[in-house]
């Protein structure tokens, strides 16, 4: 069984808006085994609406349409329905009976003189109830499709899609079944497992044979923020196969991809981090020029940091290094802060003043301004303290000037700290990172 | 003249990823009297995907097209939009010498080698340079009209539309002009007043009748994490028109919202306390708990503000506000970490220690867990330190709580420091704030 979306309204053809229904709806409809193979977005216009219902009714089973349900006179859902089916629209006394009901019991007033336009339907459809806001919702038959029509207000639509459209959904394709007409398709159920540190076309290399588009579970990857999720789709008969051949793939993709994978769906880099650090009972602490604090940020996003997370110093200033981790005057002017040596002195510095396990270090120009031919706009350098090596410091510079803007270089040096001290207590060499540029390995047992 | 546009992925259809291309490219063109009837998502399938393209360059002068540009198998976009012409794919020069000079001159190292599906495309289109990653964009024309296709990633597609398409489309309006093709239509503007300290009721109260639909401009409010944006949209004859209305919509509104406005469009809280900074010649430190080194983050985020941020402490640990802060022990025993006295005490110390004008302390539980019946999750204390005022500490409390999870708490808390120091800098009174309880004013002159 196959379904289209279609949202209705100029504020999202204008893109003042940006339609978050039809990923939520195509997510529930993949999950209970309907393939969504099409979104379409139009205007509130009389004569786009009825097309667009009539040409989604062709083509698929299902048609989900949201929003255009409103009072006002830019509502035109109701109308372009019974347009696109050829017949009238009435009064329907049950539907009045309902915004009547919603006002009277929900809002506590009268229902003002403008909202009976709600109760209006096209000849021969049905009511869908709206236990979520004045718009009822309406069910049609068209060409052999079933139209379920919902407000646009995503709390709304999503109340009534779980109680009212999506038991009816499964109910059509059970008849089907029994009819011969077609099958609820197979169950789609997907996961995304998270990587950093290797380019899209590297994890492409290393997945291989894996993406090949015959392939059940299918394999892709997207990048978003610097992070490669790899994408699994498995398409089965029932849940159990699927998340059984989602779980073997997810396994062969670790296999391939090692370290890089950090996490899987939501999971974030800094989870993995403290997880890490929670398991092993170490702690961390930060000293941070160029991404401003933004680590100590991203730590102390996951609840129960504070277990592992000593603190941390932003250090903007040369000032600032020199006074609060100790980096000597001599280096800073030697070297430059942007440096392997500044970076291994603030690493250094961060472990003895605060007594933690490790010590973070990153210095870096994030730009538009301070880049040079020797050190350009994207250089970072990064040191990674321990402890438990007596002090061994790993550094490395990554040049991350391909991610293009300040906001994006401070992000994504960031995420390097952040796996690099992954890739440190798993004792993985740092260098195998995509950015990765020169190493060194100061002091140590 | 109007235009469609066409977002490609498994990703989307499956709701695995929401498109905010077609709402931004939507905005675009509206702004420069391009009209879009019609936005449709599509999965990654050949035949799907051609179809659309065709279908799309019949009823629309220009078609807009992102995804499926990737260097992987299920990147179908190329192959599509030949079938759509009914042309074959062959190997452009142009376009392998870009996808090359793309890896040896941003990413430092040879393109790999399943790069080369990039520069692929069909037989009589033209390429479309990428500065920001590395698949080149195409241009065709099929059924009169000109099709753009563009990289799914919204930083290389938004890159390449506004110094590569946007121009293009404005060169097709003026010959369609010409030869009585077609015209751009009504200009339509909008633009943002973002305002922050005012929950969306007071604002829309404050507003009044410059609320009324029936207004050009037409004035709205849209709340996006925490910022009550003040939206105008005029629909003029001409852009003249359109902006001169524009800018005396946005007089009014500076005058009813007062200091509560801090920019407009694009502009950022922390972009509004760096220029405040920059020009009075201040400086400022910051002492952080709760926020984990994200208000650090947040002015390091304006390029320039080593100027005027002196850098800060993540004092995450009681232990480091007490060895970095010098906040007394019995302050800490007697009122507790999250309070006025060590709020206070923590932006005094960041001052002493940095030699900064201003310092911000922030200390607060920003939940899930840690929350008590006296101090519940979303209580925050902040104090702002003034060296002009002979070390003036403005303390108060702010209570989020109704922003629900962690992240909205610290992200609100952040905001809240970063408003209280403009207001502090304005000598504005803090207290107007909605989420403000109580304020407390320490030392000074």
């Amino acid at each position: 069984m196959n379904a289209a979306i279609i949202s209705i309204g100029d504020e999202l053809v204008l893109g003042q808006t940006v339609d978050t229904n039809s990923a939520w709806l195509s997510e529930r409809l993949a999950a209970i085994g309907v393939k969504v193979g099409m979104h379409i977005t139009v205007e509130d216009e009389l004569g786009a609406v009825a097309e667009v219902i009539e040409a989604m009714c062709e083509r698929s089973c299902v048609v989900l349409v949201s929003g255009g349900l409103g009072p006002t006179e830019d509502d035109l859902t109701r109308a372009g329905l019974a347009r696109a089916m050829g017949v009238d629209v009435v009064q329907s006394e049950e539907m009045l009976a309902s915004v009547e009901g919603y006002f009277r019991d929900k809002i506590g007033r009268e229902m003002p003189a403008r909202n009976r336009v709600q109760a209006m339907k096209p000849v021969g459809t049905e009511m869908i109830k709206n236990d979520w806001g004045t718009a009822p919702g309406i069910r049609a038959e068209l060409d052999g499709a079933t139209v379920f029509v919902m407000p646009g207000v995503p709390s709304e639509m999503r109340g009534m899609y779980e109680h009212c459209v999506e038991p009816a959904i499964q109910e059509i394709g059970k008849k089907d079944e029994v009819e011969g007409m077609g099958t609820l398709r197979r169950v789609i159920l997907t996961k995304k497992v998270n990587t950093f540190g290797l380019g899209e076309s590297d994890v492409g290399e290393r997945l291989g044979k894996l993406m090949r588009r015959d392939r059940n579970p299918v394999v892709g990857t997207t990048v978003s923020e610097g992070i490669c999720g790899v994408r699994i789709r498995a398409e089965y008969e029932d849940a159990d196969g699927a998340e059984k051949a989602i779980a073997e793939t997810v396994g062969l993709i670790e296999e391939k991809m090692g370290r890089f994978v950090f996490g899987c769906d939501d999971e974030r880099l800094q989870d993995a981090v403290v997880q890490a650090l929670q398991r092993t009972n170490r702690t961390v602490a930060t000293a941070e020029s160029c991404t401003g604090g933004l680590i100590g940020k991203m730590i102390t996003d996951v609840s129960g940091s504070s277990d592992v997370y000593k603190g941390g110093y932003v250090t903007y200033s040369n000032e600032m290094k020199m006074t609060c981790l100790g980096v000597p005057k001599e280096v800073l002017e030697a070297y430059g802060a942007v440096s392997r040596e500044v970076a291994g002195a603030m690493a250094k510095g961060v472990i003895e003043q605060t007594g933690s396990d490790y010590g973070v270090g990153v210095t870096g120009i994030a730009g538009p301004g301070g880049g040079s031919d020797e050190k350009p706009v994207g250089t970072v350098w990064i040191g990674i303290a321990s402890r438990a090596k007596n002090g061994e410091i790993r550094c490395y510079t990554a040049l991350l000037n391909q991610w293009g803007d300040r906001a994006r270089v401070r992000d994504r040096a960031a995420k390097c700290c952040l796996q690099a001290l992954r890739f440190v207590m798993l004792d993985e060499p740092i260098e195998k990172m995509s950015w990765v540029r020169e190493v060194a390995v100061i002091g140590g047992t």
